[in-house]
């Protein structure tokens, strides 16, 4: 057997069944060896940002890795922007790059590029396999580095001899690792904290924004007054009629700092203490008043669900706590306003569905209404590389292909993987997309007002996105991807709702 | 004024007048400061991986380094394929990465990432400026890392309370630096090797692949019988009609070692000895015979073009030998055959044209016809990152605007930097685009019969651009270009034509 049949073996054993892949030629027997064995799905992305975004948005779903399949250096380079998102996620992917046979790369050819410093900037486990008998070993080791607890990227790098040459075998797979308990004193600790009864913010991430964890964070800021908040940029987050209301900590610094103002205890599980998405002259980096003390109940890589059941027994939660009204918000008509928007969108949220949101401007204010909306999960850009929400929301169907899956994308970010279209025609995936077509670099144009700037010819040149205008119908259809444009709330709703009525991939561009 | 303003100022007195952007918030105020600064014309690309393939394809053509503005690690990241092009070219380029302001970074905010680690890969110069006052010097230190010759890629990392900062100036610009002279007992060396009259072959690149290297190159092969190669990838040659005749090095291992078969001598002038693109099983990295000594006349940093004249005149060549008959090729007609089209293409090329391209499987075959062309420049994806030509096109048209550019790109590639077409519309860039749609992945599956594998389902989903057919016309319509389908020699050479009479980009996709 060879070292890429040992590799795709070993994934197989392990439990992963998709690869996400834009492979080349240092990659060709690696698939042959899919060709010869079975169990592993090939998906193809038509640019390596939407492979690595498709599985993000898997790994989210999934709760396990996908594998991707990437060329050498500059195409992990084409990948990077969304395995980052994919980081801050803590997304478990097992990245397989391909490269030059080990005896060909000192000879500098064209697309020989320095593979695991690009690969280390975003991975917790990087290797370059050495021969074909150590293929399997190091793919055993790239799933548990995967999915050691919170998860995350481990990049394999697979120099083509090891790939062709024979005398490899599978490895077997290994038990997955746990994730650690908190200890008792901690839990403890954080108790007497909240028995104070001074403002507190539980901040939540990672699995505590899980059904499980929301519920038992519910349960602690039902019986301590506790208010719950999720990042401003959340993993993947169940949502919706049935969960436990939770904030978000808002984008915008001032925000922010009025939203926790007042706090007395910030209290970390799962989460990290937010800080502001970028610095500001005169604004902090952190966004929790100076006087509030940070208290860690448990690490995102910890057991944080039970953190929160144990926390919850501690101070004597009930068990079942009412979550009090959830108002579904009523369907607006008229032009695109944000919050609009959002109360009609929460109107229309299927049952069940998975929201991927890289919405910018036009997504603020759209997290409030979907707690009365259907139950569904949202899962959102981690880590501000825009054009996520495309792919993700790709990987996701191909994750949960029972469920609807929404993208709700701005037209800026669209345009950095729009390929991904493609590959939802291709594989028939039951996804609406939803391009805000504000036609401009909304953020950046706030940006620059809030340094105090006026608009002159450079910005007009860089943050104005028509002169063309970009038409998304056509941008779609050339993908083979049926689309509509609406220019109204209650068109989009009409086409929304026909959309999610039938199965496959549509766009929707929402002019506004 | 500040550290944005400094660096803008610092660029136009270097000779710096056009920036390459897709920026973000960190960027902000060196946007006000391009506001406020003349003599700096903003492009904008809709992806980073445009921005870095429009700087290459500007600075191959002009010469002189554009700016690229990128934003934080993973806007880097989106631009480092095309750069890396840039790289294996000497293409000199000031790349401008914001990031985040320097008390802010240590909080590790979610678009933090390791912003030098990415620009060291592709770049021969990093730095990033630690206060506004220093600004202006490292930006005139970058310009001159960037040419000093052969010319590379110098990545500036500007934090943003740097650009924001007061306290700063301007650099003065520093003389170009100069290309070293070859020594002249190299030049003597070669010319003995080169009377012994055994069979030789001369390998230009770099700035030999200019008017006066190849003018001085073919004087050498006239008086000597040295044959002339350019490497497999050419970043910027001198071709057509009154220019003398180079060939390439074959880019499948068998014909490159057929071709160089049994040269005793391979004198490098500007260029490496060549090595295969991939290392394949049983198959050797060096495309020269074993018993064949290498000489190195002029390294590529060097002024090779002095040292070709040198080594002309010692060798007693004349200064004007005949380039002997240059035959323009004929048109021919029905469907598309790589030989075909390459003959119909040389007889359409327009005068002082320049040809960006990355064709891949199409594109074999496209070279020999074209020394009996117009005059023209061609140019390509010299490292083997595919999506090279549409940006590079781009760039080129706005380094020369008065000429005519073509781009020649195919479907697999096109597909990884498509949004290029929006900015031959936005910026009106009087470029063609070709795009040869033979939808598949061809080279793969040429390489997958190479190793010898039987294609199976894996191969076939991804090496299958079908399924749903890109339809590169509505693509082009969907970012403002003109589009047209051809199917035939005959019908392309009829669109082509019309579409170089106008001025304006338009996208023709010949359906293969």
């Amino acid at each position: 057997m060879n070292g890429a049949e040992s590799l795709a073996r070993t994934l197989v054993a392990a439990g992963i069944d998709t690869v996400f892949a834009n492979p080349g030629t240092s990659e060709m027997h690696f698939v042959a060896a899919l060709d010869r064995v079975p169990g592993l799905r090939c998906v193809l992305g038509l640019a390596e940002t939407v492979v690595t975004g498709c599985a993000d948005g898997y790994g989210r779903v999934a709760g396990k890795p996908a594998a991707t399949l990437l060329h050498c250096g500059p195409g992990l380079a084409n990948g990077i922007s969304n395995l980052h998102n994919a980081r801050r996620a803590f997304t478990p992917i097992v990245n397989v790059v391909g490269d030059h046979a080990t005896w060909h790369r000192p000879h500098d050819p064209p697309l020989a590029a320095d593979t695991e410093a690009l690969a280390r900037t975003v991975s917790r486990w990087v290797r370059t396999a050495m021969d074909a008998a150590s293929v399997g070993t190091r793919a055993v080791e790239a799933v548990q580095a995967s999915l050691a607890p919170p998860g995350g990227i481990a990049t394999l790098v697979l120099p083509a001899d090891c790939a062709w040459d024979e005398g490899a075998q599978p490895a077997k797979p290994l038990a997955p690792p746990a994730r650690g308990r908190v200890a008792p004193q901690a839990i403890e600790s954080v108790a007497r904290t909240l028995a104070l009864r001074e403002p507190t913010v539980l901040m939540l991430s990672g699995a505590a924004l899980g059904e499980a964890g929301l519920h038992h964070a519910h349960r602690i800021a039902h019986a301590t007054g506790a208010r719950l908040f999720g990042p401003t940029q959340l993993p993947y987050i169940a949502r919706g009629r049935g969960r436990p209301p939770v904030d978000r900590v808002p984008y915008v610094v001032d925000a922010a700092l009025e939203a926790l103002a007042g706090t007395r205890h910030l209290v970390l599980a799962g989460a990290k203490a937010p800080v502001a998405f970028f610095g500001y002259p005169g604004k902090p980096s952190e966004m929790w008043p100076k006087d509030c003390e940070v208290l860690e109940l448990a690490r995102v890589e910890e057991d944080v669900v039970a953190a929160l059941e144990a926390l919850a027994d501690a101070v004597g939660a009930p068990r079942d706590p009412p979550l009090g009204s959830q108002p579904l918000s009523q369907p607006a008509t008229g032009a695109f306003r944000p919050d609009a928007f959002a109360q009609t969108f929460a109107t229309l949220i299927p049952e069940n569905a998975i929201v991927a949101e890289d919405a910018v401007t036009s997504g603020r204010g759209l997290f409030p209404p979907t707690w009365g909306a259907a139950p569904h999960h949202w899962m959102q850009v981690t880590g501000g590389s825009i054009g996520y929400a495309l792919p993700s929301a790709t990987g996701a169907a191909v994750a949960a292909p029972s469920r609807k899956v929404i993208c709700l994308q701005a037209d800026g970010g669209a345009m950095y993987s729009l390929q991904s279209l493609w590959t939802q025609a291709r594989e028939k995936l039951d996804v609406v997309n939803v391009i805000f077509a504000n036609r401009r670099y909304a953020i950046l144009q706030g940006e620059l007002a809030a340094v105090g700037a006026t608009p002159g010819p450079a910005s007009n040149e860089l943050f104005d996105l028509s002169r063309p205008d970009l038409d998304w119908v056509k941008l779609a259809g050339g993908m083979g991807v049926e689309a509509a444009r609406v220019d109204s709330l209650e068109r989009f709703a009409d086409v929304f709702r026909a959309a999610c009525a039938r199965r496959g991939p549509f766009v929707i561009e929402f002019a506004i």
